[in-house]
């Protein structure tokens, strides 16, 4: 006869409850831990780990001994080294008939795996970097895009994945800030829940991070501490992640490397308890970031031992170790009730995803896969052309001239090189790179590569002297830990451009060749140097297997520039971090002679057409603490060509109980329109988004006098919308409203 | 019959209260404000402040009208405009006279000055910068000089000098980290109390500088958000300023421009009120900085009038409003208890002074002021000379050849430039610098000028190729709000040198003559480019009016070179702030790629002498949580020259409950000896020393192991101790012991 846990009639929670009762202390802690097969094998692919990362597979022999017990997670069966999907998806679904026949409940093991840019697997689609999902400033796309992911994902016996990516970027000299969306929290919540969407609606678990406070690491550098006080982390840090839990519904998060103002995320009950569990009600999992619990003793030092750290982080409420059973498995026992606190998430979670079934996890498809086939291509080439952003074109040099076959010179380290293309969490650069001997799975044009198929008629000249226009393409490669000018573990000391490219423009733009720069990297770079003498101005963060094509495609005119800066471009590579975000007195100088505004705002982008903005709309400006208003307004394409507008709401609140933004994004949406055509743009802008972390930590709706920016960027307003509130203070919590919707009529 | 405010032997707390009861909410107002008496007058002395910060100062018309309400202070009689000394004491005292005759009780104002680089005045000592006090680290040296400087102003007149500057360097791309003392707290909190005490000990009032974070704010730039949070702030920001009130008996601080994670200082009550006066027990006087509450309204937002301003502060704990009434005298009424509450502190204080006594302040002398008499001179000649720091000698080229008139180019934009001595709170800067028609008031020889009548067997050559050694004296010139390269107002983007003096060295050092780099300048600038080319370097931070002596001295041999570095000096320009206080995963780079270690670390500084460091001895290297442990070390001169070392003990504790700096300065002594000499050096360190802020909040010392570091810098150590604290854990308050004393026998 089923045993409760077996019977697919009771509630997950309870089922997990009853298998829970039924395990020793060894099972528990099994399914806390995971394995990572393949990992140590040959010296190429642990050159892909930091120094100061031990690595700590298991081969298949410990497996034997390991298996009784059961296991939690399997770790990158994909993304460790290269297979074949079909093979990989066989080999996968055989390993997890060797793990539920391997214990006593006939439990298979939570396969994770990589998908910041995609599915990180040989021959999968390689999608554009996060920083450009930021620019495409769309949300429904970015869910089709995770999607298509998670069902790749899905179709080869994965089960989580390890993205996105919410650290919102506090300083682009980073190394990651290619991995996260962009520099506004709404931004970033707001495209990182449609990511959530998607990757959940196809089954499977998106898992936030990092958790929490990452970017905001002194001086840029990966792992350093961040010097964060309460109220920058509740309103700048966590509104990402609370959004992508409650509207995406992630059910799993990631605890960061780094300690806020002292305290280790992986040892951060506050955090990872008293906020994520209690306040916010989260029922899902936490797992480890890897060797992060480790780091407890190694780097933070707030543990005698690493029996001490895992104890530590179990109790701060991190449930699952990764990548690799270490610290949870030295041999000390972990006090029963926190491992039964932590088991019955996992199991739980585990009988979401059906693996309690009594038939367990069903039976792979025998049928080939492709990890890249023609919509996923669709998909990451309209992801790429929506985020490539024009950031100047004063001479009105682009889009190129087609007629008389246009005599080009193409300069620049990057104009043919692969790398410029892809973030590092790419299977080529994160995987591939150790690899040589293999092609990089799928078909990744350089831009070089692409133009010349865009520019069939053009002329490629060597001399600059005798052509018509100069493409100077510039930027990063990237690569893991040093290996490259972007990626995990490549921080840079400044936004000057890397690998000298700096002289390169100088040289270039002293040539009277109209100059067009092309800026395709993982970060913003200063161009306050050359702005003023480049004819165009173009910039693409890593956009993926597709990118060339879309970059090439907008020089070409054949696409319309879309994108818009989800991270302002500086004037000069010093004085990081810059001011958006901030309060007026840290923004425009006055009493520093720094001036950090940007040279490219947040949220600037062009079109080759040109839009009118109408005076809003505004019928009851005025509304309680606890209301909302509408707003309407209409956008023409006033120009010859088809172009998209980004509508941009920026809300200023000009007196609050503690400094906060000079104005802050709150609304947006894509207003496609044909030459000639207008389109009308509905807003309803709710109180609780004027919410705000006051002197006394509650976070509360004041009433009292606000100012709506309707702007084309954070610093370009079209116009401005006086509202005020009326009514008590009001102290809003979890269940806030979250979101201005804007509805394109 | 004498009323009881005028009897001098009732308690001053009492005297204040009972002539606090006698007046009228005008008079208290009056008591909580300056006026600023000239600062207006000519477009000249304007130039001197910031964009942002109004001028509103009084003209002797508008006096008349103040003066019967009272006036609490008088606001800079001496660094606003140049004034001859004897005249200006005449002139104070003149208007004190009408000051008093002016309001009903006969009550004087306090007049305030600035003090930072000796008393801010035409005529007066210019002492060495702040961090130069540093570099000594010799507190003793450093209360003999603010006693004397406390003394010359009391001499004229004036009650209170706004110094010192308590901020620790948290990134020296801040323009006024060359105010400041260094980047280590117990290095702050001694020198900083040694000031206090000898300000004190002349009976004037010192004013702690800033309260606080502003050293802290983002990118350094001036006036920008602090992004701290409460451990931070309690165990590096906070403990200078808790030395100096408990052990320097500090009268008076001033509030920070500054937010800290949203909150302005200046409307801190936690700050202002809960910790220093609830917590720390404070009955001085809390002044605004210049403009720091209008800033409330314009600049940080939290206010929606000036008049709000003024309430807001006045709550939080600011008593009076500096440089001059403005938002507390808005016409807008104060709450008459917060108004009593600030009244009765400004009038306990000037009780105190002796100004509430029925003669009021005593007459002026008639006799001639010398502010810059010969033991000043001395006293700035000798703290110039300790804070000369050798960086490096590797060639053994320094002291200078004696024999056979060596030849020296000296090349480099600062080595015949004044500003490169002063910091920018010297009169000459400050004020000097709009008034060219006049001397700079006291004798201040250049470098070139300096090192001339060193060595006036040297031949000075202008081409380097016929030198037998070159000196490159780069560094920065002092300046206010960007008019100079260091100093209020002049922020850096990067740690690179200004001017372009980069190129300078590069093509000094290309040229194959032996070249010593000498830096003169307000802040630790990059040296990695040439420091293993340089025969020589050497730094001094602004050494003032004797400095360009002191640097020649050190050169010559005459002087023998005993200063050490209060800030690293990094490698590269870029990747501020470093990582000086960061636990081990922030310093060493592992999962970055950045290397944040300084070229020169914190506590560095070479001798022309060799010392031995024999082993500590320590007999009971366990003690309590509430005990001490002495150690004894012997340190001997093993060479042929007399010499200074700085014996110096670092704290590492290997495991807490957050993530602590790597080490941290605890004790440190100045050992002088004469070759073949030697000294025992004693040390008694209270377990309170190991307190730190943990996970919980609570300043507590844990039990276990410790190890204290016996070395000759940060990174250089000599010896290591290990101890072991016993009993259980120990919360510890205000009254904890704050010093590891060193005694040199």
């Amino acid at each position: 006869m089923a045993q409760p846990w077996q019977d697919t009639t009771l509630p997950a929670h309870i089922r997990a409850a009853d298998l829970l009762a039924r395990m020793t202390a060894e099972e528990k802690t099994a399914q806390l831990s995971s394995v990572w097969l393949g990992a140590s094998i040959g010296s190429d692919s642990e050159a892909a780990v930091a120094p100061g990362q031990h690595t700590y597979a298991a081969e298949s022999a410990d497996l034997d001994a390991l298996l009784p017990y059961g296991l939690g997670h399997l770790t990158r069966p994909f993304g460790t080294v290269p297979v074949d999907p079909t093979e990989g998806a066989a080999r996968l679904a055989a390993l997890q008939r060797r793990i539920r026949a391997g214990n006593r409940f006939g439990l298979p093991a939570l396969a994770h795996e990589e998908c910041l840019t995609g599915f990180v697997a040989w021959q999968a689609t390689v999608f554009p970097t996060p920083l450009a999902w930021g620019a495409t400033f769309d949300p429904a796309l970015i869910t089709e895009m995770a999607r298509a992911i998670g069902a790749s994902m899905g179709a080869v016996g994965i089960h989580q994945g390890l993205a996105p990516v919410l650290d919102v970027v506090r300083d682009p000299r980073w190394g990651r800030t290619e991995e996260s969306i962009g520099e506004d929290p709404y931004l970033v919540g707001t495209i990182g829940t449609a990511y959530v969407r998607g990757l959940e609606a196809a089954g499977i678990v998106a898992t936030l991070k990092h958790f929490a406070g990452y970017s905001a690491s002194r001086a840029a550098r990966n792992h350093a501490p961040a010097p964060l006080g309460p109220r920058e982390l509740a309103d700048v840090i966590l509104p990402p992640f609370e959004m992508a839990l409650r509207e995406g519904g992630a059910r799993s998060l990631m605890a960061a490397y780094n300690d806020i103002d002292g305290l280790p995320a992986h040892a951060h009950t506050g955090l990872l308890t008293g906020l994520l569990r209690e306040e916010w009600g989260f029922g899902g999992t936490v797992v480890s970031d890897y060797f992060g619990i480790a780091f407890l003793e190694s780097a933070h030092r707030v543990a005698a031992s690493e029996a001490a750290a895992g104890g530590i982080a179990l109790a701060a409420g991190v449930d699952v170790e990764l990548p690799a059973a270490h610290c949870f498995a030295t041999g000390e026992g972990l006090p029963e009730e926190l491992l039964d606190r932590a088991a019955l998430r996992v199991l739980t979670q585990k009988c979401e995803l059906g693996l309690l079934d009594p038939e367990g996890e069903p039976e792979s498809s025998a049928e080939p896969v492709d990890l890249n086939p023609p919509h996923m291509r669709e998909l990451a080439a309209k992801v790429a052309q929506e985020s490539v952003v024009l950031l100047a074109n004063d001479s009105g040099l682009l889009p190129l001239p087609e007629a008389g076959g246009p005599r080009i010179a193409l300069v620049g380290p990057l104009a043919d090189e692969q790398a410029a293309m892809l973030g590092c969490y790419t299977f080529p650069r994160h995987v591939g790179v150790n690899h040589p001997e293999l092609t990089t799975g799928v078909d990744i044009p350089t831009f070089a590569e692409a133009l010349r198929a865009e520019l069939p008629g053009a002329q490629f000249v060597d001399d600059p002297a005798h052509a018509d226009v100069c493409l100077a393409v510039v930027g990063d490669r990237s690569g893991l830990f040093g290996r490259g000018s972007s990626g995990e573990g490549c921080d840079a000391e400044d936004l000057e451009l890397p690998y000298g490219q700096g002289e390169l423009l100088d040289e270039t733009l002293g040539s009277g060749v109209p100059t067009v720069i092309v800026v395709l990297s993982g970060r913003p770079y200063a161009l306050g140097r050359w702005a003023d003498r480049a004819a165009a101005v173009v910039q693409a963060f890593f956009p993926g297997q597709e990118g060339g094509a879309a970059v090439a495609g907008v020089l070409s005119g054949r696409v319309e520039p879309s994108g818009r800066l989800p991270v302002g471009v500086p004037r000069t590579p010093g004085g990081q971090p810059a001011a958006y975000l901030a309060p007026p007195l840290g923004r425009h100088g006055g009493p520093s002679n720094i001036d950090p505004t940007a040279l490219y705002p947040f949220g600037h982008g062009l079109s080759y057409t040109t839009f009118a903005w109408d005076e809003p709309r505004c019928e009851a400006p005025e509304f309680g603490t606890d209301g909302e208003v509408s707003l309407k307004l209409t956008v023409r394409n006033t120009g010859e060509r088809p172009g998209t507008e980004v509508v941009q709401l920026y809300l200023h609140d000009p007196v609050g109980t503690v400094a906060r933004p000079e104005a802050r994004l709150v609304g947006y949406a894509r207003v496609p329109l044909d030459p000639g055509a207008s389109a009308e743009v509905h807003a309803t802008f709710p109180a609780d988004l004027a919410a705000y972390t006051g002197a006394d930590g509650r976070r509360v709706v004041e009433p009292g006098a606000l100012e709506l920016r309707v702007a084309a960027s954070s610093e370009h307003v079209h116009h401005t919308v006086p509202l005020t509130l009326t009514g008590p203070v009001r102290e809003v919590g979890h269940d806030r409203r979250m979101r201005c919707e804007l509805r394109v009529k």
